[in-house]
């Protein structure tokens, strides 16, 4: 695995890729790899001929009170989990290399950064769309991989390879959770056992929430909700928001039907803050 | 010559180009060509192998009370001049192939969008980053020249392509005016004859600002900037602004340097808006 610091190093060594006639993937990632992580790069190499991984904590998706300085970080560790599971190159730059001085650009896909996440991480999305641009536009993929756990997310790149008219396939790969439920994180590590056991309601909420529904159509969206919080209250957690929406558009669904997702995002303690979604009709 | 309408197509046949091995330019224009545009053609032509013309008014980039809906249109003359020029592929798209439905992603250029042409048009550069970033993806160009009269669009485009990492080589070409001095613009068939002669007064400006300096670095830039004011009012325009800043970075400079650019927006009457500028130190 060759480990890439540059950006005109990764560029040169995706274009000799193409010009083999390979297919390359993306997996962008922060780091602090989790086994939710390898799972998108062994979906990436089953795809492609080639897979890079992007491993870069990008300051611009953080928030002022956010928590960029105490986000975990273990690069030796990542350089060896990514090399078992055979990524071809990790890229892993400088922060002055994809942020240099006068640096002032900015992507927005402005409806989908709204609500949700959104509204309690006002600058988040913009600092997504712009880095995985820039990762675009640096490793130009045939393919990128992107964890549905991170949901409004996935929408949001989606939207944002269209509108801008990439010629890349997004893929979106199975959220990975631990054997009790919990969506695998890389904030999970922020967890005490109490907050632990706390975060648990996150998944137990989604189960009761398919339960509730069991494939009828006709559940209102506000019914699922309710329950929602109701998990969530009982178990500690402060629920940040809970929405029933259509996976392609975000628009919250009054009823819930076979394109509706409940995502929800928590707090544990004062700090912590994850999220979980799933589809409410189909496995997923 | 091709005309391509559609995105898939135009991206298709450049993609082929560069499997040939061909080097392919982009020449972004709205359309009702002039000799200036003709000349950025001549450029791309001389650079590369194989040159796209884009012909498309880019609503984004006009702000609500301004000239989209009578900015001036003629496409088979369009045709016919890019043809004269042995332009390989004119790429004339639809609005709502470049914009379809739910598009919403917007790119922006903070620090340069904001003053000069910025301030009179505050949504203008965000509409030119946005389509202009959109056209390199769906034409993959290796050159893409841009007018010098567009001064700040120029220098944000240098910005954009760097900060989102682009391949692109960014040429400025020089300013193609009348014999009398009025730099071309598709704005200029608004003139009648009487705003026809104050319209001189932007190159009157300029040539005066050099002659005052006349290749010495310590004039004030004050007295430039005065000296530009008295000869717009004194020929009945309305200056909009006068600046004097670095080619690069657009900061505004005390003494003139030999990367001063004197940079002026003057209104002719109540809705023709024109620009100019140059360097006050060379020839440009």
């Amino acid at each position: 695995m060759k480990i890439v610091h540059s950006v005109r190093e990764i560029n040169s060594l995706s274009k000799k890729w193409k010009k083999k006639g390979y297919k390359v993937s993306l997996v962008p990632t922060m780091g602090c790899l989790h086994e939710g992580h390898l799972s998108l790069m062994r979906k990436a190499k089953s795809v492609t001929d080639k897979t890079i991984v992007s491993l870069f904590v990008n300051s611009k998706q953080f928030g002022p009170n956010e928590d960029l300085d105490s986000y975990p970080r273990q690069f030796q560790a990542d350089c060896s989990l990514a090399e078992g599971e055979g990524v071809d190159a990790l890229f892993c730059p400088e922060p002055e290399e994809i942020y240099p001085e006068n640096f002032q650009t900015s992507i927005n896909v402005t409806l989908l950064s709204q609500g949700m996440c959104g509204k309690d991480r006002p600058v988040h999305f913009g600092g997504v769309a712009t880095v995985v641009t820039k990762l675009f536009n640096i490793t130009i993929p045939d393919v990128a991989v992107f964890g549905k756990k991170d949901f409004q997310q996935l929408v949001l790149v989606r939207q944002l390879t269209k509108d801008l008219n990439y010629n890349i396939e997004i893929i979106g790969a199975p959220i990975f959770r631990e054997k009790d439920g919990l969506a695998m994180s890389s904030r999970n590590r922020y967890l005490d056992d109490a907050g632990r056991r706390t975060a648990l309601c996150l998944s137990q909420a989604i189960h009761a929430a398919k339960e509730l529904v069991k494939g009828r159509q006709d559940v209102a969206a506000n019914t699922v909700i309710e329950k929602t919080k109701e998990i969530v209250d009982n178990a500690g957690g402060k629920l940040d928001y809970a929405v029933v929406v259509n996976e392609f558009n975000l628009i919250p669904d009054k009823f819930v039907n076979k394109h509706s997702v409940l995502a929800l995002a928590v707090k544990i303690g004062d700090s912590i803050r994850l999220i979980d979604n799933s589809k409410l009709m189909m496995a997923s």
